[in-house]
This record gives structure tokens, C-alpha cells and sequence, in this order.
């Protein structure tokens, strides 16, 4: 039997792909810290299992297409919060912000197109764009520019008459990137100049660090009849298991075609977009707390693998992930040897090989990615295990013993 | 802007266009019968809720990408008593049948190829299949012949080198229509013959009436290796607000390929998967009941039906739907005439036009669905309903009065 050869050409998630080696590690009794996926430890807010928990209906219904209408008033009145103002029709609650990304870009590209993607990026980009026929044209960015954007007419170069959007994620997953105002206004005017939609993966909107200013693309007006914001629950919220995301856009039209997406597939879960609802009514102060425990971490990995010469990282300023360049020729041999031929008194670290992120062959093969989502005691012992790992992995291949 | 040519093709769902009629009629203080919508009034098992409730991880993290472990051993167990056999591999949990349907459209067709589904169809399965760029070929069948599957060549003759597989929901939404053994091996050999995927969409297996034997593709051995099987708790359990669906197949490696989908949008919803690993524990004999109670619905409904003069419709044996064809030219007319300018007593019904569940030009235009989830009491008042407003427009068309 044939498959279609959209399917045939994914890859298999890279960030999955070594989980078999750390569960031979596990097996052989081995304590592994994995700061290879982007599972945060921080307790669901309670409110979110109350609101679940004090459903009485008797028939768990369907509910309609678009979104339960309270959960859209709550995430209403989130956004004014960051001085963006979407009336209850600009909104669509979806299925994660996975089917967010993948509705916008159905949206707005037929097969054959493509859209603008900086590069490193969330690996699931590109599942999503292959599934549909849709190809990422990548905007190549550096560890040594902090994965910062190149200059306007580099990103202008690679546009063709087949491009449809710019999609980003900022704060950055992988790269714990925010970008800057001047940034955003660049990206801005080369959407307006070449007809492009922007769509914004905000999903680590609070996530940002040392008193940056955190500007969205739902702030700047000159272009909001083309953007479209991606947000999600599961980082925001520590409730990756709700899969409550959402599509937020000034352009009501493009609310209106997306929405006959949402009645394809007819709802989303009741009870998760119930507790979600709760979610969002929660006051911006909750991300004081978190934000100092995410920064607190964030220093602790970042000061240990800084101690390794030869590391090429800027200090991330958000979301909860670290891209660092190693001295190695090969990240993925490296963090395969941690799972099967390195511990320290029984305990390893698990990282992940960051070439997934990229898309343009060859490169991203010297970096990995680490998620900081360990509570602190653990990060700290498992950094320091990560800084000792490396270190002894440098000197055995100094001493070609490996 | 632009938006994609694919989704600025997909049509609304015809289903939910004459809501706003019927939320007028409701604001001059009519009563509505909805029986346009396939919304059970049964109780969602009492299982469900408390296995949801009794979550008590602090954290609501991601569940793994084929669907929860517990799940998907309820699962194989399930399909054990209808004498299927399905290992752990061969199954993926999926957000509702409706994601299930995608998946398996995504991984048997590429753009520009084609499925044969009989119509009238559920009308979903036009819009994902036209959102990933695939084609229906109609198989027409008739309200004369019960919705039948015509002879196997005028099937064959519809086939051409784009046709990658055959959909078909058994027993039928809309159509209410439970094939016989003699259909599914037919269908089988044709699958065989021209190298095509069987998706069996079998969401409403277990609401089968007339005591009928039910044959599930699950059951053919001969084709097992290009059958893949669509599930949903929705109507099977009343829990339509629960996104739980599933796809099951013997062959092992198109799973694997759909598991690639599955990875790219991480994961199901975690508490509807922790409830409806109970929903699928349920003894069969929970079914008895409820078919009593779907068959009586069904007979209130079809015998007042019947009554009107010029209705054609065989009595349906399955799902909770009838497809009939009304002595009118243009059944939706009838029935928006219905809600805008019918009332008995301040009363009045809600049908479905199904042209909508049609691919060819013009067919369906003269049938409705009507969907029997009301409890008795209210069936047999919207039946009586149905039938005095029918003979009431029948009388004024003949007078010329509309």
C-alpha cells in the first residue's frame, strides 16, 4: 500500500527520536534530568482543576466552533493587558496552538507556497507547512548575533512571488530570543512593501527577562489587518495537557474563513476550555513569581555552561530554552555519548541536538537546545553535570579516545 | 490580503447557516425542536466525569502523541468484543473522529488525488478534504433504494489513477443506512482490485436496529492491510464535548507514517483521555438500552412521516438519522418557511436541507435530515409537528398561496 508523499517526506520528530537511548540509561538504573523538552514543572494553577471539577451538567455537549464564549471574553480582556483589543469575533479558540499555526498557514498558502521562518525553529513548523504542501523558506540567524534577524534586505531576498507570510516566535523557541521594536518594524514594513500576512507565535508572550520590553505584533497598528496571533495555554500556564490554544486577528475576514475550519472539525474539549477560561482571569501578577523562579534558572544553566571554553551562546532573554553552539563537530554524538557512556554518581542530562531546528542542511549540527524547566535544586546539579559531561567528552576527544 | 485558495473554496457548514432563523423564531418566543443536529440528549456516562475529577497530578502536562497508554488498552479491549484484534501499535488516539478523518486523508492522498465516498455524505468530509486540496468522487445513492451502494461496476467506472482510497461511514450520517456483508466485501474486492485505502468511518457502530447484523471492515481479513478503522467516543458514549477519537489499522506502517501528525500537534487533550479510558470499560449491554431508546425515536419519527403523501424514505436501520424526500421542490425553503412563518401553539421544528450532504450539482435539493435525539416525549411532539407543518406547506403550495 502507498502513502501520500506529503506524509512519506516528514521526519519523525527530532526531539522524540532519542528517548529509546534515555530509557536504556533509565534501565540501567541511571538517573536521567531532561532538559531536552520544553515540559515545565510548574504546578497548573489550581483554579483551572476547580472550574473542571465543578462541571454538573449531564451531557458533556459539543460546544460551538469558535469557542466557548466566556473563555473568549476572558482572553479579551488578557490582551488589553498588553494594550491589544480584539472584539469577541476577532477570536478563535483551537486545539493548541498547533492547530492554530496549522489553520493560519492553511489560511493564507495553497501547495507550492511558502513562508519567511528565522531559522533555528520550533521543529513542528515544519511538520505542519509538509503536511499541507507548504514549504519554510528560512531566515538564517546566528548564536553569535544572539539568533538576532539579519538586516531588511537579506530577509528581502529570499521573497518570491510564491511567499505568502512571515511566521515567528518570539519569545523564541529554540532560541530564547525576544526580538526587539526595531525588529518588529522591520518585519512590518517588508510584509506591507511585498503583501505578506505575519503570523505571530506569542505562546511565551510573558516569558522574558532582566526588564526587557516585550513588544507584540498586535501593538503595531499599521499592520494589524495582517497579522495573526498564535497564543496557547500550555506554557503560559504550566497546562500543556489542556490544549487550549488561539487565532487572534484585526482581520475579521480572515476570522470568518478560519472559522470554517473550526466547523470542520466542530469543537474543541468543553472542560478544558472551561478550566482555561479561569486561566486567563488570572492577574498578570502570577508571572512575577514565575518569571523570577524561570530567570533564577535560566542564570544557574547559563553560568555553568559558560565555565566550558569554547560555547558560543548569548544570554537568552526569554521563553525557557538556551541554543548553544559547542565546541564539537557533532552535537547529537555528544549528547547520544551522555545517555550511554557518561555519568556522574549514576546521574546524567539529556539535551536535544538542535540540527531539527533548522532547515537548512548542515547547519544547527554543532548546537544544542536545553529547556530550563527543572526546579532550581535539580537544574543546578543537572547543569553541573551537563558542564562536567562536555568538559570530559572535549578532553577525550583531545585525546582522541573517542 | 489574500487567503488561500483552498479555504476561500470550502463552503460553511451547511448545518449551522439557518441557526440565526432559528434564534429568531426563539426571540418571538417560539419553541424550537431542533432535530437538524446530531447533539444526543443521553447522559454521558457517570464514569466519565469521575474519572476526570479524581485527577489529582499538580501539573497537567503533555500526554505522549499516540494517545494515553490506559486509553488505548480500553480500546483494543472494546473492539476485542465486536472480534476485532488490534495491538497497542495499530492504534492512535485522536482529537475527535473528525482529526482521525484528516490524518488518514493526509496520509493516503497528496494534492490533486481523489476518495470515493457514497453520497449524500456527512458534510465534513468535504471541507478537510478540500482544505488539504483532495477531491470526492460522489457514489450516488438514492432515498428509492434505502441508500444502498449501486452494482460494482458503476463503482469501478468512477475510479481513475488519482482515486487513493474509499470513505464511507457505516452505519451512515446522513443517510441512517447499515450495509450489508454483501456491500463491504464488494467494496473490498474494489479496494483490492484498483489498490485503494478503505476508510471506514464507524463513529455510530453500536446504533444498529431491527436487530441487523452489523459487519465492521475491521472484520475482513482479506483487506485488512489497507483498512483503517475511524472511532469516536461522541456519539457512541454522549460525550461529544470530549474530542476523543481514534484510528485503528493492521498495518503497522501507516500508523507509524500517522504518528509523524500526531507528533507535530503534540498531543489529546489529557483529563477527556483519562475519562474516556472508563467510557470505553462500559459493558455492551449499556448499549441495549440506549438502542431501545434510539429505535422507538426512530419509529415515532418515521411513522408520523409517513403519514404525509408523497414522502419517500426507507425505514432507516441505523445512526440516529432519516434522509427523506419531501413532495417539494426545494426542501430548504420548506424549511426556513418552518421557522419563519410555521407554529402550532407557539411551536415548531428545526430540519436539516440536505443538499449540503451532496457533491453532485442539484441532488438533495428536495430531502431534509431530520437527526432523532430528543427524548420521547418531545420526538413525538416534533413529529407531529413536522408532519401538520409539511401537509400545511404541501396545502399552500397546491393553492398557490406561497
Amino acid at each position: 500500500m502507498k502513502y501520500s508523499e506529503r506524509i512519506s517526506s516528514m521526519q519523525s520528530s527530532p526531539i522524540r527520536k532519542l528517548v529509546p537511548m534515555a530509557n536504556k540509561a533509565k534501565a540501567k538504573g541511571i538517573k536521567v534530568y531532561h532538559l531536552n523538552i520544553g515540559q515545565p514543572d510548574i504546578k497548573t494553577p489550581k483554579v483551572f482543576f476547580d472550574a473542571v471539577k465543578s462541571f454538573d451538567n449531564e451531557v458533556l455537549e459539543y460546544a460551538v466552533s469558535q469557542g466557548l464564549p466566556e473563555l473568549i471574553t476572558s482572553l479579551q480582556k488578557y490582551y488589553t493587558t498588553y494594550g491589544m483589543s480584539f472584539e469577541s469575533d476577532e477570536i478563535l479558540i483551537t486545539n493548541g496552538g498547533s492547530e492554530a499555526l496549522l489553520f493560519a498557514i492553511m489560511a493564507t498558502c495553497d501547495p507550492g507556497d511558502n513562508i519567511l521562518v528565522p531559522e533555528p525553529f520550533y521543529t513542528n513548523y515544519n511538520g505542519f507547512s509538509q503536511s499541507i504542501n507548504v514549504c519554510i523558506t528560512p531566515i538564517t540567524t546566528k548564536a553569535e548575533d544572539g539568533f538576532h534577524l539579519p538586516k531588511k534586505d537579506k530577509i528581502q531576498s529570499l521573497i518570491n512571488p510564491k511567499t505568502k507570510a512571515i511566521l515567528l516566535s518570539n519569545p523564541g523557541n529554540p532560541t530564547g530570543t525576544v526580538y526587539t521594536k526595531e525588529e518588529l518594524y522591520i518585519i512590518a514594513e517588508i510584509a506591507k512593501e511585498n503583501d505578506l500576512w505575519i503570523i505571530s507565535d506569542e505562546v511565551y508572550r510573558e516569558f522574558v527577562y532582566d526588564g526587557l520590553e516585550y513588544t507584540s505584533f498586535g501593538n503595531i497598528k499599521e499592520v494589524e489587518d495582517r497579522v495573526i496571533i498564535i497564543d496557547s495555554v500550555s506554557k503560559r500556564y504550566s497546562a500543556c495537557g489542556a490544549r487550549i490554544g488561539s487565532i487572534a486577528s484585526k482581520n475579521r475576514n480572515l476570522i470568518v474563513e478560519i472559522l470554517k475550519l473550526c466547523q470542520g472539525r466542530l469543537c474543541i474539549s468543553t472542560l478544558d476550555q472551561i478550566g482555561s477560561t479561569k486561566l486567563y482571569q488570572i492577574p498578570k501578577s502570577y508571572f512575577d513569581e514565575v518569571n523570577k523562579e524561570y530567570k533564577n534558572r535560566r542564570d544557574v544553566l547559563y553560568n555553568e555552561l559558560m565555565k566550558v571554553e569554547g560555547v558560543i551562546c548569548k544570554k537568552p532573554t526569554g521563553a525557557f530554552y538556551i541554543l548553544a553552539k559547542l565546541p564539537v563537530e557533532n552535537a547529537e554524538d555528544f549528547v547520544i555519548w551522555m545517555l550511554t557512556d557518561f555519568n556522574k554518581d549514576g546521574e546524567t542530562v539529556m539535551a536535544c541536538p538542535a540540527e531539527g531546528f533548522y532547515a537548512t542542511p548542515g547547519l544547527g549540527k554543532d548546537e544544542i537546545r536545553l529547556a530550563y524547566i527543572l526546579k532550581e535544586e535539580d537544574l543546578h546539579r543537572a547543569s553541573v553535570l551537563l558542564k562536567e559531561g562536555l568538559e570530559t567528552y572535549l578532553q577525550l576527544k583531545k585525546e582522541n579516545k573517542l
